[in-house]
């Protein structure tokens, strides 16, 4: 049976980016733009952690390969960054360096989920980690979280979507898109249900350096024997272009993960590595922390002007824009802001939210943010 | 059916690596070491093409995310580079920037292989492509090559084993681990194989650069309609550890190669693009060929004090060593050669080879890499 001309049906199942169109129709608008779709950050990584900064003469090997599981002095280093944070004390074998949280969840579902296996994700989710278990022919179920108003609420909510196909729950908190961070008591549940129903758990915590209201709480620490948890270097430090990031896990677990991830990009690139062990040992949790207080304040103008609730966490706002629909829906919406030269995301990529836009506050400068802001203000008549 | 604490089957039964054992075996021995079991480069990128000459200012975003499918200065650049090379017009959108060739063959396996789906790979191969099919969960059926003596040998020995499941014909030529470059005519026969079969056809072209005997035949020239090329920057520029390459393919397949490389590294590493840019459009091309008469003297003295055909291209030379194998087999060859200070990469890595050794003569300088071929040499009694 001849393949060619067709492909994977999962592949050809998955959405292609709606940005495409709408970037086009922003080209032809004239003056300043606010491109506030895609999460990033606007600022450079600190100094003495830049490309520039790092001299082959000083790193010999700078453009070889590293070991596949990451640079022996990063994942030292990482050892020692997640015990002081999370009081959690992990060994060097439970640490990979990954291409960012991407490439460490890519390996995460690569070596956790067969064919037609399900991966529950709370919802609204990081975008990507649908089109990852669906790459590895996995199922990605969406579980809403936004109406629940209690852990118990949550729990139910997960609980009436396992089915005996179900292998892992993803969470990620603080929340890409939501901005939410999820209380102790609901994380300590979902550990709990986890362990009751025999799940492991994907947690991904970009963002925990970026906190405004609440605490960070990682399932690592509560049930660490089914956690695989990631963080990544391009939301702690600006550094989103250098794809560097790692998984902390069971050391066995992390084995497994390792085959997967020497197939996907063999070793993660070798300068974002260094450039990352000079921030962690460096000048990077304070230049976090500073950025951490201008997100926090841009953040809240933004809703303030938006009337919406402040962001307790991550770089994001997830907006209802329900009233201000037409008949032409959500691309409607995002059409007539691209008209005004703002690009927002559209929720249908974060879940079953077709109502809702994302926003990021810290991908372009504060006052070009606010601008940005003004416009979907504008648009919902506040 | 509770999933934690166990694996995906597809990973599980994927061997993991037999060098940690020797690594450490090696690490009890004093004096200098042979590692020539990894395919490296062991010269720095041409100089203004390093991460040190990466400067923030001049380039803006130098650490932010690219476009998920390149920089566009550089498809542009690879655009021009293709063309230049193999007479093929291509466009922009034929173009995908990866996380080298690892991350192209892996969005190449993740778009066409569905579960169960076979891939069948010139052997010896490339040991990462057994690895990416079975991550993805199809099945890598190895055709031994070195045996055909035709090009008619080789079709049938390809066509001998397609089934109703084969998708895609991966073939790499220059070809590591044995050398050896394909005459044109086998080139040709296989595309028209492939064609006749509708199968789609996955060429590693890595070693383009490092061809020292005969000429670099692409099928990309051949049918352009079924084949996925790949390029590293890795191979060609001594960048390895900067996880930059491209696939090259059909406008709609390269659409859809697309989604599995944004769900599995987002975008490739900012700064090893523009690198790989400025390498294509300064000293690139220059430190290549000067590289390529390098290697070529290492490799042909190498093979000459081993007794073995000089290599045609590739960095590496693929040594039968059956005669002086015990009853421990390759492994207790492998420790010997170790204890010696020489580590070599096992047959079995690259398909069913149990009698053969591969040793990489880029990896390390030619004095180094002469005296680890001592070490071999004697070994074999030569």
């Amino acid at each position: 049976m001849p393949r060619h001309p067709t492909y994977a049906p999962s592949v050809t199942g998955m959405p292609g980016s709606v940005y495409s169109t709408l970037a086009e129709r922003l080209s032809r608008q004239q003056g300043e733009v606010y491109p506030l779709y895609i999460g990033d950050t606007w600022m450079e990584p600190p100094e003495g952690c830049r490309m520039e900064d790092l001299r082959t003469s000083e790193f010999p090997g700078l453009h070889r390969y590293s070991a596949v599981e990451g640079h022996p002095a990063l994942r030292d280093a990482i050892v020692e960054h997640v015990r002081a944070r999370s009081s959690v004390a992990i060994e060097r074998s439970q640490v990979l360096v990954t291409t960012g949280a991407t490439g460490a969840l890519g390996a995460m579902v690569g070596a956790l989920v067969a064919p037609g296996e399900e991966v529950l994700l709370l919802a609204p989710y990081w975008p990507l980690i649908a089109g990852i278990v669906t790459a590895f022919h996995g199922v990605p179920v969406a579980v809403p979280f936004l109406e629940a108003s209690s852990a118990d609420e949550l729990v139910e909510a997960v609980r009436a979507r396992i089915t005996e196909r179900t292998v892992a729950l993803y969470l990620n908190t603080p929340n890409n898109p939501s901005g939410r961070v999820l209380p102790r008591a609901w994380v300590e549940a979902l550990a709990e249900l986890a362990r009751r129903e025999g799940l492991w758990i994907l947690s991904d915590e970009v963002y925990e350096d970026y906190v405004y209201e609440g605490e960070h709480v990682s399932t690592l620490a509560l049930a660490p024997e089914r956690t695989l948890a990631t963080w990544s270097f391009s939301k702690a430090y600006g550094m989103a272009g250098n794809r560097c990031g790692w998984a902390v896990g069971p050391k066995d677990a992390v084995a497994q993960l390792r085959k997967v991830s020497t197939h996907s990009f063999y070793s993660a690139p070798t300068a974002a590595q260094l450039a990352g062990l000079r921030a962690l040992q460096g000048p990077g949790p304070q230049w976090a922390a500073q950025a951490a207080a201008q997100y926090a304040d841009t953040g809240r103008k933004v809703a303030e002007r938006l009337g919406v609730p402040p962001p307790q966490g991550s770089t994001f706002l997830f907006v209802d824009v329900a009233p201000h629909l037409d008949e032409r829906g959500l691309l409607g919406f995002l059409e007539r802001c691209v008209d005004q030269r703002l690009l927002l995301a559209p929720g249908m990529n974060f879940g079953p939210f077709p109502h809702h836009v994302r926003l990021c506050f810290t991908c372009s400068p504060p006052d070009v943010v606010l601008r940005g802001a003004e416009v979907l203000a504008r648009l919902m008549g506040r």
